[in-house]
C-alpha cells in the first residue's frame, strides 16, 4: 500500500534527535542529551499512597469517562497553583491536558494556517519547532540574550510582519539556552502583544524549578486583555510519566479548544489526574520542589564548575538559575562534528542545530544536568573537554 | 483579544450532542443518550493491585518519559490479543494511542488534505465526523443496510471519488446503528479497498462485547498488503477513563505515525500502560469480557424487549449481537422534536441527526442500554412510548 499523505505529514523519515538519544541509550554513553527529570527524586510512594486512596474512595468514578476540560476539583488546585505565581484565574479557563506538549500542538492547530507567520525565541523547543511546521507556519525567530527575548527585537518582528500569528515564548530556564526573561521584559512583551493583538504563548514548564535568584511571575501574570495563553506542566516538578500538563486562556479561547481537546482524546487520563488531585492534597508540593530544586543546583553548579575548569578559555555558557539545561557555545568547532567524536568517547549532548528555526549558531550545544550524578556530569565533562581539544587541534 | 482562528477550528461554538448529554446529567433524566460502559463491572480492586505491584516494581520507571510508541511489553500483549482475533501482527506495527479517540485524530490529520474525500457508513460515530471535518474533508456516505456497508455501493462510491482519501467503517456493533458487517462482505470490502488503493480505517472499539452470534474476523484479517489501519481500544473491556487504544499498521505508515503521536503528546500515560499490562498478566481478561456481555446481553434483550411491547407497531430497530447501541426508528416522527417531549418527561436519547454525515434520515434515533439497569430501563422505554403517542398524535 502506497499511502497519500497530507501536507502536514513531515516529508522526512529520519529523526536526527531521536537518533542521538537513541545513540545515548547505551549504557556505555553518559548522556547530557535528553531532558529527563532525576528519577530517584520521584515521590513513589506517595503516588502510591495517592492512588490506593483513589481507588478506594472514588473507583468506579476515575476509571469512567469524565469532562474534557479536566477534573474540576484538579482545575481547582490548578487555579490556586496558578495563583501562587501571581496569576489570577478560575476554572472555566483552565484545561487539563495530556502533557504540556498536547496544548503545544492544540494550540498551533487552533491558530495555525499554512504559511503563517510564529515568532518564537531562536534557538527553542525542538518539539514545539515540529509541531508548528506540522501545520504549515513560517517561523521567524526573534534575537535574544541572556534576559531573555528582546522587545526591541520582538517590536521590529511584529511591524515587519503584522500578521503574525502568535509569538511563543519559554520565559523560564529556556529550552535550550537556560536563560530567563527579567520581569521588565515581561510586561513590555505582553504590552507589545496587546497591542498588536497578536496572541503570547507562554511555555512555562520549567518555572517551578528554580535555584537561584528570585521568582518572576509569568507572562500571564501582566496580560490585561486575555492576549497570553499560558502553558505549564506536572512533568517537572512531579513525573512526566503521568503525561499532565494544564492551559490557561481567556473564555472565548476555551469554548473552542474543548471542542479540539474532545476531538484529540476525549480526556486526559482521569486515574491520573485523581492521583495528582489526592496527592496535592496530601502532600507538601513546595517541600516535594525544594527537594528537587536542591539536587538541581547541586548539579547545574558542578557542571557549570567542570566546563570552566575543563573546556578552553574560549568557551561560552549561560548562567542558568533554574530548570534543567546549559547553554554552550565553543568557538571554532561544529557542535555536529564535535557530537561525532564526543559519541565515540561516549558521551552525548544535542548540537544546537536541533533548536533552531532559521540560521543555526554553529559551535552552540545543549547540556542537561537533571537526569546525572556528579561521578557522570564530572567523568561526562571531561570527556567532552578531550573531544573539544581534539576537533580543535 | 480577538483571536483569529485556523481554518481547523469550527465555526460554531455550539455543541448540541454536548448539550444532550448535559441536560440527561440531570439525575431526574433516565438516560439512553450517552454512550457509558456500566461502572459496576468495572474491576477496580484488581486495578488497584495492579497499580500496587506496578509501583511496588517499576515506581520510578513508570513515572519517567517513556517511549513514544508505548510500553513495549503492552504492546506484545496487545500483539497476542490481536492474534486471537485473527489479526497477525507484530510490536513495531502496534502504537498505544490515548484512547481510540487519539488514533482517529491522528489518522485523519496523517491523510486529509482540505476538500479530500472520505467515504463512511452513514450514520456513523459522531466523533469522528467531527475529526474528519476539522481536517477539511468532505464526508460521503456510503449504504449500510442490517449487514454493515454494502460492497456495491461502495465499488460505486470508489468509482465515482477515485481520489476518495480512506474509508471509514466500524465493522462490528457500529456507532450508531449497532449492525455488524458480515464476514463475505468484510472480505469483499478490503478487497475493494486494496483494488483502489485507498486505505481502509477500521474502528473496532466494542468487537470484543459481543453476546451473540459467533465473533468474525477484523477487517485486518483480510488485509494483504497494508490497506488496512485498525484500531481498537480498552474502553469498552476495561475501563475509558484510562484513555487507552491501540492501533495497528503496516510499517511505512507507523514511520509517519509516530512523528505526529510524538508531537501530540510525546506518549500515553506510562503509569497506566504499566498497569494495564500488569492487570493483563493477572487477570483472565476474557472472564472480565464474559461478565461485561453477560450484563449487556440481558439490558439490550430488555430494552428490545420493552420496545416491541411499548412503541407503536410502526418502529423499526437494529438487532444488535453486541456492542452498547440499538438503533430506532419511529415513522413519522422528527427525533429532534421527539427529544424535547422526552426531555420533558425526563428521558433523553441522541436523535439521528447526530449521526449523519448527509442527509438525516427522519426519525431515527439511537439508544444507548449498556449504563442503565433493569428499572430504568423499564421506565425510560415507558416514558419514551407516552412521548412518542404524544408526537404522533
Amino acid at each position: 500500500m502506497k499511502f497519500r499523505y497530507s501536507e502536514s505529514v513531515p516529508k522526512r523519515t529520519d529523526n536526527p534527535t531521536a537518533a542521538i538519544l537513541k545513540a545515548a541509550a547505551d549504557p556505555q554513553v553518559i548522556s547530557f542529551g535528553g531532558g529527563l527529570p532525576a528519577p530517584e527524586l520521584f515521590p513513589v510512594a506517595e503516588m502510591k499512597a495517592a492512588c490506593d486512596r483513589v481507588f478506594d474512595h472514588n473507583g468506579q468514578q476515575v476509571l469512567q469517562y469524565a469532562e474534557t476540560l479536566g477534573y474540576p476539583k484538579l482545575r481547582r488546585q490548578i487555579v490556586d497553583m496558578m495563583q501562587k505565581r501571581g496569576v489570577q484565574t478560575d476554572v472555566p479557563n483552565v484545561a487539563v491536558v495530556t502533557g504540556s506538549q498536547q496544548a503545544i500542538d492544540l494550540v498551533g492547530r487552533m491558530l495555525i494556517n499554512p504559511g503563517d507567520i510564529v515568532l518564537t525565541e531562536d534557538p527553542t523547543y525542538l518539539a514545539a519547532i515540529d509541531v508548528f511546521k506540522t501545520y504549515g507556519a513560517h517561523l521567524v525567530g526573534v534575537e535574544m540574550d541572556e534576559a531573555g527575548m528582546r522587545p526591541e527585537a520582538l517590536a521590529q518582528a511584529l511591524e515587519r510582519y503584522p500578521e503574525t500569528k502568535f509569538i511563543y515564548t519559554i520565559p523560564n530556564f529556556q529550552n535550550p539556552t537556560g536563560r530567563t526573561m527579567t520581569a521588565d521584559r515581561r510586561a513590555q512583551i505582553v504590552k507589545l502583544a496587546a497591542q498588536a493583538q497578536v496572541p503570547l504563548v507562554e511555555d512555562d514548564p520549567y518555572g517551578a524549578i528554580r535555584y537561584a535568584g528570585t521568582n518572576l511571575p509569568p507572562l500571564k501574570h501582566y496580560d490585561q486583555d486575555g492576549t497570553v495563553i499560558s502553558i505549564s506542566s506536572f512533568s517537572k516538578i512531579l513525573a512526566p510519566g503521568l503525561r499532565m500538563g494544564w492551559l490557561v486562556a481567556e473564555q472565548s479561547f476555551m469554548e473552542k479548544f474543548v471542542q479540539l481537546k474532545q476531538n484529540a482524546d476525549l480526556h486526559t487520563d482521569n486515574l491520573t489526574q485523581y492521583i495528582v488531585a489526592d496527592f496535592l492534597d496530601n502532600v507538601d508540593l513546595d517541600q516535594h520542589i525544594k527537594k528537587i530544586t536542591d539536587v538541581y543546583r547541586h548539579r547545574a553548579e558542578l557542571m557549570l564548575s567542570q566546563i570552566d575548569q575543563y573546556f578552553p578559555a574560549s568557551v561560552r555558557h549561560s548562567q542558568p538559575e533554574g530548570g534543567m539545561f546549559i547553554w554552550v557555545e565553543v568557538p571554532g568547532t561544529d557542535a555536529d562534528e564535535l557530537l561525532k567524536v564526543c559519541l565515540k568517547n561516549n558521551v552525548a549532548f544535542v548540537p544546537g542545530s536541533a533548536f533552531f528555526a532559521g540560521k543555526v549558531q554553529p559551535g552552540t550545544f545543549r547540556l542537561n544536568f537533571s537526569n546525572m550524578d556528579d561521578e557522570q556530569i564530572r567523568t561526562g565533562i571531561q570527556r567532552m573537554a578531550k573531544a573539544i581539544q581534539t576537533v580543535l587541534a
